[in-house]
């Protein structure tokens, strides 16, 4: 079947590529990624500007992805424009040293945003596939992304068809891109097992440039353990969710969790695996870690819809081998589908993030160090978010060895704001910001969830102001942030400076 | 029919109040609410108190109500707590002086979160209707608001039979109250004329407690006529959405549009009536104004789909005696159908709302003077910001006769933030942040949108900070606000004093 297509090695087809193309790529997070043709692009890339000649690429992605992809084109400095998330250290380094613009946009977004022309098309989509059959059925690995967006738009595919991953995953995806307005129809869904689409991307067979072949695993980095602190947020998190199922302000039949990424995400699984008090429960959620798939195979969790598989190997491997019995418990989705707000307002999501910093007002910073820096990108935070039947933010209350507090005045940068957190959650505990006026927030956050060290710092900052709705003084409000940024700890705050 | 029902003066009625119930009222603006028992309550509240007892009602609501309710309530302080917008002065004063708690949230989310238990439960609603039948069908007046929501969750209603709107309003409203997750199925509206509720709130009639007749009208202010820079902002919004349309950024056949409050938002509505390259469209938004119903009278909008007709009482009056013309042109929801998510992504709105202040990376303040002093609230904005086709902000460059530029280097509070902001106008030009970095979005809003007299102010902030992903510099980013606290002009901000 396949033998109709032009088989090439990663450097030819990188060849295509020139200064100034723009590129989409399969994949969300490092899973589904390709990962030959980008590091050959690189190549390409530093040989050109070894002869001195510009060569830079568009990039268009679903989230973050591997470092054979973003690193690699990062340290080649072949980035012309990259949206809409990321995690490389090199390529941090390279958008917060100007090397690259880069858009940090909501991960629903950024499919739409490329048909209705809001950015450049792409010239090439580079697709990982573990199948692709002669009349055009790519059938995806382990993330979707934004593949079936990039894959009609493009002028030309590039196939890495990877073997590593099983053909039978045929069946795990539902693929589905809907009408634009004012044509778009209803998404079908009324629970996360629910399908509406293929389990395919199809494609005009004589869009395919070229294929080739791989055997390399996803770059998924593995997670730090969970330790004291990690585990105590995990407890207050599924604590605080048996309560509200008690109270019946959530239905005792429980709603689909959505979870973020990382080992605090990691640690909370953990503990909503483990508590008796609550239910089996469904997931609608953006990352599939590898704590969803051991409560899949304990029977606490039912069924996980995702935009990715971001599963360590040793961990994939094993679910690959019981590919049968996970058939009718995973789906993967576009990220237009799994971060539609329309699915996260009807499904009636928990959804459950981590915050970089917190404000004492419900404020939350979830990408930018003192204001300035970005660390990775928004994600599809407030695409669940601002739909979320409860949105709960969580975070450790200090960093940095005590120095930091994760809970300040105002936050350096806003992604999410005090409309839309309804529950701050740190191993403190819990903040409920529910119909509270400003002022009433700030008491609640800083009395459960800000350290003890420095409570009085942050209702010492309250108090500066005269009555008002919002107590912000201007000049103070980042007091604590260029205390650390000038003595390495915001301990040492003193708002004798600011009267 | 409606003898079954007790007919009672609003002083009787108010005197099943007491002293900490909770009250939902119709309407939603000005229009649709309450006007008789809410004065009565007041009263109610002043005899209380020079009688030196306590008296304070919680107050939910659609949104901004007219000053017999607010005004009055507010000049009685009798505010337990007010949610979810307010627009009244003696209100303002009141939550700004920290005399009622005020909980400022998006007004999509107030019914649900009602019915969820995420706030306290109403005893009472109190509903203002043009006609009531003897088996409990409410039909509403000019406002829906959450109107449906609070008559199934009070344990009482209190009915204002408004003589002065005709009972022929009957089949102008949509009211439909969606399940609740994990039950919710979708909305089903395809284009904004659809139906897919009851033209009438349908109660248990039991639950009536009495009924107060009256023949006042809604209390709806007039706006300030257009100026220059007003003007000038809505024909640039005119002429962008035209540019768009022929570049094929927005299809040729329009998109239903929403547009905010107040003279701005006429202005917009002028020139989209007249500029030649604008099709006729439809409405989807929360409020119709007065402009709005000229221009279905002239064809050039097809139909508008509202939450209200906050309409002036001399053009409300001409619409009663055309009602026929009317009848299959306009249609009133309740605001969680009006502001849905769901809609807003699926019909492709292009949203235009007003700033109060937005800074040179894109973020909008919708509600906080000085970060501190609350305004009105974030009302809809965000509902239909979040979720819109395109999205757009318009201020006047500069405020307080040029002394306040409306960009600054970091708004004093985040209502919309960067990831959801498309387009910034002022009556200078406009910005387009689609796809740009920081710092490419800051260049494009200093050149296309900042007064003259503040773009070096500005273009001088950016150079403060070292190569970054968003340069901000956390001690000088509200120099431009400190100085006008200052001297009263933001003119005079020199960045000398940070270095």
């Amino acid at each position: 079947m396949q033998q109709t297509y032009k088989f090439v090695t990663a450097e030819e087809a990188a060849s295509y590529v020139n200064n100034g193309d723009i590129i989409g790529f399969s994949g969300f997070t490092p899973a589904g990624c390709p990962k030959e043709v980008p590091t050959a692009i690189a190549k390409r890339a530093e040989a050109f500007h070894a002869e001195g000649k510009e060569f830079k690429v568009g990039m268009y992605t679903g989230a973050s992805t591997g470092d054979s992809l973003d690193g690699a084109l990062a340290r080649a400095n072949a980035i012309l424009f990259r949206t809409p998330y990321q995690s490389n250290k090199d390529l941090r380094s390279a958008l917060n040293d100007e090397r690259a613009p880069y858009f940090d946009m909501h991960l629903s977004s950024i499919a739409p945003h490329l048909r209705f022309g809001f950015m450049p098309k792409p010239k090439f989509a580079i697709i990982e596939v573990c199948d692709i059959t002669a009349d055009g059925e790519l059938v995806l690995t382990t993330g979707v992304g934004i593949s079936p967006t990039i894959c009609n738009l493009a002028d030309h595919i590039i196939v890495e068809l990877n073997h590593n991953h099983p053909k039978e995953l045929r069946g795990f995806h539902d693929i589905f891109e809907p009408l634009d307005p004012p044509h778009r129809l209803p998404m079908t869904l009324l629970t996360p097992s629910d399908r509406m689409g293929s389990t395919v991307v199809k494609v005009d067979p004589k869009k395919i440039l070229c294929v080739v072949e791989t055997w390399r695993d996803d770059e998924v980095g593995g997670f730090t353990p969970t330790d004291e602190v990690t585990d105590k947020i995990g407890q207050n998190v599924a604590n605080f969710l048996a309560s509200e199922i008690k109270s019946g302000r959530i239905p005792e039949e429980f709603l689909p969790i959505q979870s973020g990424v990382g080992n605090i995400a990691n640690a909370v699984m953990a503990s909503l695996g483990t508590n008796p008090d609550i239910p089996t429960f469904e997931m609608y959620t953006e990352v599939i870690q590898d704590s969803v798939i051991e409560l899949l195979r304990n029977g606490k969790i039912k069924f996980a819809s995702g935009c990715s598989l971001t599963i360590t190997t040793p961990i994939l491997k094993e679910l690959y081998k019981d590919l049968e019995f996970f058939r009718d418990k995973l789906v993967l989705r576009p990220q237009e589908m799994s971060n539609s707000p329309e699915l996260a307002r009807r499904l009636g999501l928990i959804t459950i993030n981590t915050a970089l910093e917190a404000d004492i007002f419900g404020n939350v910073n979830s990408t930018h160090v003192m204001g300035s820096k970005m660390m990775n990108g928004i994600g599809g935070s407030a695409d669940f978010t601002r739909s979320a039947y409860i949105s709960i933010f969580t975070t450790p209350s200090t960093a940095k060895k005590g120095n930091i507090s994760a809970i300040v005045p105002m936050v350096s940068h806003v992604d999410q704001n005090e409309h839309s957190v309804n529950i701050i959650i740190t191993e403190h505990g819990v903040a409920d910001l529910r119909g509270k006026s400003p002022i009433q927030r700030a008491e609640e956050i800083i009395e459960n969830c800000v350290d003890p060290a420095y409570q009085q710092i942050l209702r010492d900052y309250l108090a500066l102001s005269g009555p008002c709705h919002t107590p912000t003084d201007l000049h103070a409000c980042f007091g604590m942030h260029t205390e650390f940024m000038k003595t390495g700890s915001m301990l040492g705050t003193n708002w004798e400076n600011y009267k």
